[in-house]
């Protein structure tokens, strides 16, 4: 006889309530629905992210990671939009195939993950669905955020003569990926620690992007590439950009892979999934912006500056060499279809 | 040569921006996020749900169904808590398998299902992720709405004395399910079309669910099953119920298939996929439910009470005849893992 497969309600019980517990809204996920009340003037802020494992994770990425990266991933987009983070829902298709003890160990990972990064980021779980599927493991998340009506960061709005700005390194996680599927090595086992730790465990920029709102005129989060989200900015602004290569803030083990020859600039600007933010800053405002980075305990880097709308739509982003020469870009960035 | 894809921007642009082009605040789904004002005093109430193919659909299901499904089923949860409705995220997994063109015309049905389910709902499309997989069709569905603070309706409320009431017609979606599977038959044309029509098109009840603030002291839509559902309600307020079999509101279609002997109470009793209100309503306020009702433009039906706390806990609702005898009911409810 098959052992008695694990019910939503059991699944829900044990491994979901407890993360809704400091919600009062989460109605301990027993009711059709979530409530939650916004601070007076402030707008909803909603996203949606879906993952398949396979095709947005290894298959054999272990649960505390996927959930963790999940979170960041959901949350990273409330930070682009200079939005404080509220909570998330989450729906999760599990294999049919699992035995009940690999749905069990799976679950007290996922939910172990969940719970570590939530108190990082300062939310609850707010609700969510569970389903079987004859399919690999998916994941959607949705998050929610508020921000001052009327006053979120958007992707349009930078103009020429703004300065562009990214937080944090950038390539990290395209790097840690390709180390990870034997493509590229790193420098060493330390070098190589870090660098699959920054693709698995991303971090939400929400401290610094709530601080940017009234000071960058556009932002983006950097998850299909540093070219192809600037790329994004441009577009929805009517802009183009120059981008310099030697400005790119670069970790010490991402610098290491590239001075060694087996990573390429190419996967540090066209590489996805670091989340950081890159975001546009008018002249007036950049001395502000150094109290904000200090603030948010997040460093900050000038990386290139905004120009007029080009001539040629597929030229919106400009890589260029230390003197001023440009530097081919390998494709527009990663598509996820 | 393989057929080239269809990109995600690509999908986002033919097919879902056309469903936001009324929100502003969904900014065309070309930002990390939507951004939506809810009106002075009221919270945000958001719901989350997870629909695989040939789990929670049959996989032939036209895609337009798919969508009015998806929608309703979302929105139902909102009617539940007594909210307004406002918009929805989607997360869409679609199968690798699919040639272009079969991708083509499954994603125009969908969209065109949509936009007519929205405009029905009152609502937009605010943002959402298509990715592709290895497996079978998958939606995620994150609908928001909202609720005067301190106001939802929720599962926990019901006090002895309340009385049982429910909206609709209940059965028809499960034996419209039997039918199409064929294991059971309708009595003729015009009733299996109207049982098949009921379990693929759904409404969700939001013109009744947001008039029940402050008259019902509980609710819960009826997607389980109409016991279960009850049930749910039963153990959220620590109360038990008495459900009288004879007067749950039947179509003439489901009557007729009763009659027959093809399908039997506990299809109509047991049987999900409803989306009708059940909810309870003390005394003093059962007087203003007819206005409600008629304001809705929704039949609703005295269908038991509410009693005290049942010794034992598996009891909580006790279906009973004509002649107050009980009767017996096959099993919980549906469980959806």
């Amino acid at each position: 006889m098959a052992p008695p497969a694990l019910g939503e309600f059991e699944i829900i019980a044990r491994y979901f309530a407890p993360l809704a517990a400091r919600e009062a809204g989460a109605l301990g996920l027993l009711d059709d629905a979530a409530v939650v009340a916004l601070p007076p003037g402030r707008s909803v802020v909603v996203s949606t992210d879906a993952l398949v494992a396979s095709v947005h994770f290894l298959s054999d990425e272990a649960a505390d990671d996927v959930a963790a990266k999940t979170l960041a991933v959901g949350f990273s987009d409330l930070a682009a939009m200079g939005a404080d983070a509220v909570g998330y829902t989450l729906s999760l298709a599990l294999p049919r195939a699992w035995s009940v003890g690999c749905l069990e160990r799976w679950l007290a990972g996922f939910a172990a993950g969940l719970g570590g990064e939530q108190q990082r980021l300062g939310v609850s779980l707010l609700g969510g669905d569970t389903v079987a599927t004859p399919g690999p493991l998916a994941l959607s998340i949705t998050v929610l955020g508020s921000v001052e009506s009327g006053r979120a960061l958007t992707r349009a709005g930078a103009r020429p003569g703004d300065r562009v700005f990214v937080s944090g390194t950038i390539g990290d996680a395209a790097l840690g990926l390709a180390v990870l599927t034997g493509r590229i090595e790193a420098s060493g086992p330390a070098a190589r620690d870090a660098l699959i730790r920054r693709y698995r465990r991303p971090a939400a920029r929400l401290a610094l992007g709530r601080r940017l709102v009234g000071v960058a005129s556009a932002a983006c989060d950097v998850s299909d590439g540093l070219v192809a989200d600037l790329g994004h900015i441009c577009r929805a602004s009517g802009v183009s950009a120059t981008l310099e290569a030697a400005a790119i803030p670069l970790s010490d083990a991402a610098a290491a892979v590239l001075a060694g020859g087996s990573g390429q600039l190419a996967d540090v600007v066209e590489g996805g999934d670091d989340y950081e933010l890159v975001f546009t800053v008018p002249a007036e405002h950049v001395a502000r912006l150094r109290d904000i980075a200090r603030a948010a305990d997040t460093p900050v880097a000038a990386i290139g500056r905004i120009d007029p709308e080009p001539a040629e739509p597929a030229a919106v982003v400009r890589l260029v060499d230390a003197a001023g020469r440009p530097m081919e870009t390998r494709r527009g960035g990663y598509r996820h279809f």
